[in-house]
């Protein structure tokens, strides 16, 4: 877990970090996305030690990235689902496996993404500019301090 | 850093994390596209111990990520710049800082992103559908085994 020192990175990449850049904690994100929301599903697709995947679980729980949902009673069992602000992280997770499917998988992406609505198979992550509606990958961005900067931030 | 398990984990995500994943190393990338390209740069910034600066830096380099350019002689210095495969890694960054500034900034973003070519202040992260154009946030996708895929893949 990255330090939690918002002062010396008033950063919201940090800050997400700090969130989802714990060990297994993305992939838990993935599997999510993928269907599976039971601890024993989780568990047996990771291969992941039970204490590392209760706490990373509960942490998602308390940050709003997952809710518990109660499927069974006598005893009490509980599903994992992302929530609408987990759901969110769907961008940044599909960025980092477009990246991946590029320039580290030599047999060819090993998952294909479907839109259900029509069928589609190519489903790109973009950046897209408001002002000018395009921004082609090598276009240059750069940074200013914005509403919530403390200090200038280069 | 995970597993390198690709057998049990035959996902772009995780071969992306395996690189990208570590404690620090996507901060340092960060602070590369803010145009942070000497060591002890990297270390001011960050705050971050001088060795584990260095092995990440040694380990985005082995990687393609960041390649060195001399800028002095006797004794050799060098600066650690981003290659086009490590640029390729902004739209997952700035997914994660999009998701942070929305739920993790009360003050608003620390950082603001301005597009050079047309001074448009709205980047955003986006995905898009090539069969149909479109692709609202929460329109479903569903994952299908891909050309890569050593197993069936949920």
């Amino acid at each position: 877990m990255l330090k939690r020192d918002y002062q010396s990175q008033n950063c919201s990449i940090a800050r997400t970090l700090e969130l989802v850049g714990e060990r297994w904690t993305l992939l838990i994100i993935r599997d999510a996305f993928r269907g599976l929301h039971r601890f024993d599903e989780f568990q047996a697709n990771l291969g992941v030690a039970t204490n590392v995947l209760a706490s990373r679980l509960e942490r998602l729980v308390d940050a709003g990235i997952f809710e518990r949902v109660r499927y069974q009673e006598r005893p009490d069992r509980y599903e994992y689902h992302l929530t609408p602000s987990g759901r969110e992280l769907r961008v940044a997770l599909i960025g980092l496996m477009h990246w991946g499917d590029k320039h580290l998988a030599p047999n060819g992406p090993p998952v294909t993404l479907v839109h259900d609505a029509c069928g589609g198979t190519e489903i790109t992550s973009r950046l897209v500019c408001d002002e000018c509606g395009v921004l082609p990958p090598n276009e240059a961005l750069h940074s200013v301090p914005g509403p919530g900067a403390h200090r200038a931030t280069a």
